[in-house]
């Protein structure tokens, strides 16, 4: 990142959102390809953005009782079979370890494509009493599922960053409140740690988690139309621990089947945050995982030099003991509209400007990203001062998805109208549903657009009487989008 | 752990440590085995104190430059291969990826063992003028060494979680600053985070990490008289900066290679820990790793049950503001006695008892783990005095291991006088050495002691003239020890 030439985005987010995407994510110091195509190497702008979404979510977790841990990062293909077995469509595309050193392994070891079949023996081993319930476990690490398709950072790659959650419980309630804290908790990380509104809602029966009684989503609109799904949480009723005799004696000493759930929320969640909020000068952060919120920058001529260094080291002091993360960018070979272009690159959220003018009149001037609205401010106070800005950046960039979110959903009533809509507007198109998968075939065919939810609540009236492509009897509203 | 008759420990730790130690792993809930040889499930409570070891060096990495990132687990073949080129020795034994779903691979992946290979070119892509250096990179993850040994949790398994830290400098100034930077600070997560003394050194040249110029170590003396090489810090010299091409342009834009340097600690620092305190009673923790430092645990008859309650709850809020991480074993179905038995297996630093007489003079018991030690102190200012109790827990827990260690590292200036000595007592035997591996032969054939480190100062005077073994000129101290 030292030539000059390489700061500026040459790609339109409107116009070529992939390459533009693609050149954000590099220029901006979030992530580089690796050699093996597929994976991607995390560089530390990248990485401290996933340090604080782990942050508040691990915080969360662990608020609502749960324990980290951590399970091998292979599993036996016998235990992988033995998943197969129970849960039908389960065929995970996996990296095999045949061999170690030198010698050739009795076993495949398969590289966790999620952790179930390796996690669900030893919850079994752990729970014998209902005292022993619920028992919460959750583990950060990486997974690797072996999808050949074309790498996109942090959408699409072999190796995957995420956290996964693996509970039991005596009962569906249980589980079931369980299943739904988690959805609220990825749905708070979206809104007040990401600035992204984001729906909640199930998945179509035919689109569960393998094995799962109910997979809940959180689904975001991305600018180009597309709906990410965001994180999922998946009551699983018993069949987990049917299959691997997870059972609790309970108070009268009789056995039981415990009630299971797993969620997970990967890095893809940056990938949407990105791409929601980025533009065509760069990377645009919220500030709850901005690496650097502030950045101040010094203007001076030589004259001026001294005082206006000396004004600027002050107030980045101020701002550390007002708990903002602060950087004082005094490089002498820098000037300052090179610097600007930087920082904006970089998604810093606020640019506080200071000249002689500031210095002599004891006042910031604060200019926000990606609007560039300024003002120009007291220095006293300018730890609240600044937080206050902070927050309103936060703000601008939630009613701004927001606003788009909002003019994305639209109704259909015909097969016809759903092709149309998606075709010209992109966004969700809700219609009724017969429930039946054969219904999606027709949309899924002509536009690569999917059911990505049905409401959460299944007692909800659908949307309208009749299966806008069957005319059958709609049983529940669905939601077609295109998706990543 | 929900029978009572799991709670003792049945092993001993100075007759029986292999199996006390694997007991109290296990009981203690820190860790499971895998279905897989040499691969072990961390459990919450081991999870736990890994992540305050954890936070503690990770903190003081990032006030001190260092940036976290993520690079692929994987690691192509011919990557390996060019650092086995370079680095003579370095033929790890690694776990092949061959398949990738149902295909064979083109070219095999390693999964990586250390990631110095895939780090460095990364390194030297991002490093071109001097002001992109230092660049500090620090990645936790986990790594697969598939080295056949019988399996011990924390010290020997397969797969383990750690830290690698990899930096680039323009000189070596720089780098040898880094290396020590990064031993100081693992040396105070020794002494201030686990309460265990150690020792700063280098390998002998014979042991270094293959390809660096000094590799240097804290070594921990554990109960047993075994060293264990607690972190290490290697300052790499220009010999991966030139293979990989790690070259800045300086000040005159002319080309140089970097300095580089690599430092990890693992989770057998846990392990470490773990052995040294512990006793046959079970885990002991320092305070400052303990997931719980304080157990408030209520002693009640049925007349008394209301008013002990609510005194232990309201006692278990004052901690809670004080900081202190505390727990109210408010249990119905166990008594006192069962109670302060499973918190002594747990590590549970401090245990606070009240009872009705605690109750009728505002007062609280307090009993110290490991050593039992115990005063009623007054209830009020009970936050600041149970943190008290706990700096003097961590105080006395250090001063015992330092006062093992002190006690044994002897002298010996001939090959028997080492063999008996280390035979005898175990512990370090410090002689004159000329240099040679070939002297260190005989010892390591003999009783299986090798030498662990020699002094960081490479001026510094050999304890004696002479070579123990050979009786040629010493040209360093070499401390021999059997080990970990």
């Amino acid at each position: 990142m030292s030539g000059e030439q390489e700061l500026g985005i040459t790609e339109s987010k409107e116009h070529s959102p992939g390459e533009w995407y693609a050149e954000v994510v590099q220029k901006a110091g979030l992530a580089d390809y690796a050699p093996m195509g597929g994976f991607i190497v995390t560089k530390p702008r990248g990485y401290a953005v996933w340090e604080r979404i782990q942050n508040h979510l691990d915080g969360w977790f662990k608020e609502t009782g749960v324990q980290n841990s951590y399970f091998p990062m292979f599993i036996p293909e016998s235990f992988l079979e033995r998943e197969k077995d129970i849960v039908e469509g389960f065929d995970p595309e996996v990296a095999w370890v045949t061999h170690g050193g030198h010698e050739e392994l009795e076993e495949r070891l398969a590289v966790r494509p999620t952790s179930e079949s390796i996690i669900a023996p030893f919850m079994a081993d752990w729970t014998r009493s209902h005292r022993d319930l619920p028992l919460r476990l959750n583990q950060w690490c990486s997974v690797v599922r072996w999808e050949a398709t074309e790498t996109k950072p942090f959408f699409r790659t072999k190796e995957f960053l995420w956290q996964e959650g693996h509970t039991a419980h005596t009962d569906e309630d249980g589980a079931w409140d369980e299943t739904m804290t988690r959805l609220e908790q990825y749905k708070r990380l979206y809104e007040e740690v990401m600035a992204m509104p984001v729906m909640e809602g199930r998945k179509p029966e035919h689109d569960k988690f393998p094995g799962a009684h109910t997979t809940t989503t959180v689904e975001a609109l991305m600018p180009d139309g597309k709906s990410v799904q965001g994180g999922t949480s998946h009551y699983l009723g018993t069949s987990f621990a049917e299959a691997f005799d997870i059972t609790y004696a309970d108070e009268n000493e009789e056995d039981n089947v415990a009630h299971t759930t797993s969620w997970g929320l990967s890095w893809r969640a940056m990938g949407a945050l990105i791409m929601t909020h980025s533009d065509d000068q760069g990377l645009v952060l919220p500030p709850a995982v901005a690496p650097t919120q502030v950045v101040i920058v010094p203007i001076w001529q030589e004259d001026t030099k001294d005082e206006v260094q000396e004004y600027a080291a002050d107030l980045a002091v101020d701002l550390e003991d007002a708990g903002v993360r602060v950087e004082l960018d005094d490089r002498d070979h820098r000037n300052p509209g090179f610097k600007y272009n930087e920082h904006e690159l970089n998604g810093v959220p606020l640019r506080v400007e200071v000249g002689p003018h500031e210095v002599e009149d004891d006042e910031a001037t604060l200019v926000h990203r990606p609007d560039g609205e300024t003002e120009t401010v007291s220095r006293e106070g300018i730890g609240d001062t600044a937080s206050e800005h902070l927050d309103t950046v936060h703000a601008k960039l939630y009613a701004s998805a927001e606003e788009t979110l909002e003019g994305e959903i639209r109704e259909a009533d015909s097969r016809e109208e759903i092709l149309g809509t998606i075709g010209q507007h992109g966004g969700y198109v809700k219609c009724g549903w017969c429930g039946d998968e054969d219904c999606e075939d027709p949309i899924k065919d002509a536009i690569a657009a999917e059911i990505v939810m049905v409401p959460l609540d299944r007692d909800e009236e659908p949307v309208h009487d009749e299966c806008a492509i069957c005319g059958d009897d709609a049983e529940e509203t669905a939601y077609f989008a295109k998706s990543y």
